[in-house]
């Protein structure tokens, strides 16, 4: 293939703190073994990681499709998914082809790989990952209320999130273990052309189907959290009549449909005022291809 | 006794939720049972809440001891401080005597309590909630750096503060585990006049030394974290030549000091800003008197 620049990007949210962590201590790392420049880094948003804010007026991380308007031209992070583009997007001053986003989620996700969309680069990427490290793979797609993700605006990428960790809250063994994955990646796309590249039969993904809100009460409130048998079981099956909330009462609140689904983001704490209390997926298995590969050469 | 009113403060920081909710719910639950008007529920900082914020202008924990002057006296949470002293102090409007102020941390406390010097009352309080739930006491003096805490501003009272949970993240298995200590601290203040005290011999206490800050380069930027064999170890021994911190080149920094110290709050995400990586503590037994009761009643 032709020499394909990854780009890393680290605190796209600013509160999001062990990737800028895990990112400096790796190029710390590589720059004592390696002279090659087919990687680049940046921290996507430097004044949210300032100030310890998930973002300064809007989510960066949902900005990558959003046209400058009247309303929003002041928005910081609006101007700054124009600059991240016009710096590293294909036909930007310093080409990337492949973007990879770290974040953390306060959700109990363990290390995880999100895709949007099915684009068969991404499918490579996220094969690659799961036959090396059996990581569990969460497929966003077809959500129009969640869009603009920042490795969309690049012609492949993804999102490697590990929780649970607290935002703002150091944990040494977090950053590890995104270094894990960025040793990996950084020697596949190294030895890229000399290596013998064997997919897997298939990928296991969990697709996107819709996300819940905590019960409101009639001014909006809150009413129930989630359910104790609930928290923190991520990538767990939610069948017919399992609980999902427990509200002030202490009455639960069960999962009333038949389709056996797979809640992720359980509880993540941003998402509160995005209205999401848990997103559902539901498992699928995707037959891996070789045009996955040509693709992505 | 002449009754005792308890105030039980949570909300004080706007981004520790839990304590917010199980106030709520243990609210319902005991205007289901009783008309007893011996207990005030107030949220500490309503706007720092409303934002998800620790707080607004300057931690409201550290504002009772703080006079108005010209600098800050627009600052929110000073005039905040005043106004619940001048609402729920001893000679305040709804006067109360006791003040339990709930918290949450990122580190991994457990349910703790936190005690401010060495008030006979406050002993008392502690003693009898280590003797029912053996809960851990941090006890917190001569300590110059951090000062105005709110509970000092009562004539007795003391913090419970449970760990980890994240900032502005629910989990209601934290929440249930406020409402056992609220509904403990209840009963025995209904009961206060016909139940029978038994205090422990003796109280097990974690007495503040000295705080630590992160090792940081020439630009007071963090350059190592925790080590991971010390993440999530608060309360346990910490001795000469274990690791404390793990820096970006894989280096341990050690623990250099030959005292036994106990590690309490390490990695509490509020807790970077005002240079804390972890506070030291020293464990002491302190012999339980009955004075304790005489004062309190």
């Amino acid at each position: 293939m032709t020499e394909k620049r990854l780009l890393v990007v680290s605190g796209t949210h600013g509160n999001e703190i062990n990737p800028i962590w895990a990112v400096e201590k790796f190029k710390k790392l590589i720059n004592l073994q390696s002279k090659k420049r087919n990687l680049e880094f940046i921290l996507g948003n430097p004044i949210a990681c300032e100030k310890g804010l998930r973002y300064i007026d809007v989510d960066l991380n949902r900005s990558f499709n959003v046209e400058r308007t009247k309303l929003n031209e002041n928005f910081y992070e609006i101007s700054r998914a124009q600059y991240l583009i016009k710096s590293f997007g294909v036909n930007g001053s310093k080409p990337c082809h492949v973007a990879i986003d770290l974040h953390t989620t306060t959700s109990s996700m363990g290390t995880s790989i999100v895709l949007y969309g099915r684009r068969k680069k991404d499918f490579y990427l996220a094969a690659i990952l799961q036959n090396k490290f059996g990581l569990p793979i969460y497929l966003h797609e077809r959500d129009q209320h969640q869009t603009g993700f920042l490795v969309e605006a690049w012609p492949s990428g993804l999102v490697i999130e590990i929780g649970p960790v607290a935002q703002n809250h150091y944990d040494s063994k977090v950053v590890e273990k995104f270094i894990v994955i960025l040793k990996f990646l950084k020697e596949h796309f190294d030895d890229f052309n000399n290596a013998e590249i064997n997919l897997p039969r298939e990928i296991c993904v969990y697709v996107h189907q819709n996300s819940i809100d905590y019960p409101r009460d009639e001014n909006s409130n809150i009413n129930a959290l989630i359910h104790p048998e609930r928290i923190n079981q991520d990538w767990y099956a939610l069948k017919k009549g399992d609980p999902l909330f427990l509200n002030m009462k202490g009455k639960s609140i069960l999962y009333e449909e038949n389709e056996i689904r797979y809640p992720v983001f359980i509880g993540e704490a941003a998402y509160r005022e995005k209205r999401i209390a848990m997103s559902f997926t539901k498992k699928e298995n995707i037959q891996c291809s070789v045009d996955w590969i040509k693709e992505f050469q």
